[in-house]
């Protein structure tokens, strides 16, 4: 399906909207150190991937953006809670995310992990703001968020992921269940939480799940290439890579060629499931497009 | 009002009653670990004073048990949360809670950081499982619930209580802050979250209100007082208590005589926001009395 649909100034646009409402969500009250320390990561900048998902899914299904724009920054908020939780040192021990110092680098540990609580907290009361939608489908919301997060989602990934690191035998289903639960399932939310909102039915929710889940793996196999292309071009060789690389990835198990054949093809899945909206799901279908771009 | 109300056989069936919904509520499947870690802190015993106090106000005003149950659990696994996190290293650093090694002694800090994050997104998900109440009720448990943790709660309190530490000028506010955030949000969510359930009128949640941060403020003072005079009675003098009570407490602002004296008038006042429900409102009056027997 061709389309004339420009999606740089769509992400462009849809970007400031969300910064603009997460700027406006939290603010700096006593005890100050804990908002400030919630806000420097939630506004640290990002692709707002998780929030323009929800904002796409719901206008694609007839809702508006102010309707789903509290559920965008709560699945914003929950993201930034695990990037926030993830680098501590116990965890990944990382003191830069995005060019910037981490969460506990400038705050400390223990607000560090106390703004990562608040900010899953605050995610929840975020989704109950939406007086305009009847309240049984929020609480579905706030049921497919917090699965999304707990140990059957995110938290879950993120253990097997510890559990699997510097082992080289890691199969391709541990693999899968890690990218599944650790990205896959917050992005799933994302997707399905705005068409919640705007009253999808079931068939819709089933197509877009499978929409999901395609964009979510293709995201990842797309982190494992560019992980490894990115430090060949730098190193000009590829012996430092299998060390730093203690991590299994898909091209690890697969190789390059194939891991970016694999990454295309789910994309080609995903776009096909929104194929049935037509123009509507202009949006969705170029958002899954972008997805594998970042492999070129 | 006179009372033929048995405390002990009340608490001891409720306790009961919380531990069987709470050893159901979570299943170890795969990965195991993080389960194991959930329920190792969940099941590790405790008054189960919140959920007993969401079962109490829920039943007070008509509700039964059944509509109420999921919601004592999931502030069970918020309270649960919050002791794995202040145990932590960066935090409280404790080795010990209730006579077990704490959470992260057992399964190392990066999986207790991830169990209490697991236990906050879980009391969210049982919230939601309360088909038979109507859906906007179950929603203003949720908001209530969140905010109880958040930054505007639990957190905040942990974080003034945190800057607080050592400092030999902390005045009554800031200690109130500390209090009223950091045990009596979570309180007054158990008490209001119940009577939501069961459908309160205004009236209603404004003298329960009452009632719980009356309770709260008491149940402070008492072990602000219990842990001086255990510690007078075991050392047989005052000489290591200041040391110890880098802290401020209520006791070092007011003396332990005026101390014992508030909180006894808190429970008074406590007990007496529950008068006009009569005889039902008994399991109340007793749980408010139960607090400061606590410090003869």
């Amino acid at each position: 399906m061709s389309s004339n649909f420009n999606l740089d100034s769509y992400l462009q646009e849809r970007q400031q909207e969300v910064e603009i409402a997460l700027d406006q969500s939290i603010e700096v009250i006593y005890p100050e150190k804990i908002y400030e320390s919630m806000r420097y990561s939630l506004m640290a900048g990002g692709k707002r991937l998780r929030p323009i998902l929800c904002l796409a899914t719901c206008e694609l299904l007839g809702g508006t953006t102010a309707i789903a724009m509290p559920t965008a920054c709560a699945l914003e908020m929950i993201h930034t809670m695990s990037l926030i939780h993830d680098d501590l040192p116990c965890m990944d021990n990382d003191d830069f995310r995005r060019g910037k110092p981490t969460n506990h680098k400038v705050y400390g540990e223990d607000i560090a992990v106390l703004a990562g609580d608040a900010l899953l907290a605050y995610a929840f009361e975020m989704v109950t703001k939406t007086p305009e939608v009847p309240a049984p489908r929020v609480l579905q919301v706030v049921t497919k968020l917090a699965q999304a997060v707990g140990a059957a989602g995110l938290v879950g990934g993120q253990v097997v992921d510890l559990e699997s690191e510097g082992k080289p035998d890691v199969t391709e289903a541990t693999l899968t269940f890690i990218h599944t639960h650790k990205t896959g399932a917050l992005l799933e939310a994302s997707v399905l939480s705005g068409a919640i909102l705007a009253g999808a039915e079931p068939e819709d929710l089933a197509r877009l799940a499978r929409y999901a889940q395609n964009i979510g793996l293709a995201f990842q196999i797309v982190d494992d290439i560019l992980d490894i292309t990115a430090t060949q071009e730098q190193l000009g060789k590829t012996a430092g890579k299998d060390l730093q690389a203690q991590k299994a990835t898909y091209p690890s198990l697969w190789g390059l060629e194939a891991s970016r054949h694999k990454a295309e093809s789910l994309v080609i899945s995903a776009q096909n499931e929104v194929l049935p909206w037509g123009e509507k799901g202009a949006a969705l279908r170029a958002i899954a497009g972008y997805i594998t771009s970042r492999t070129h």
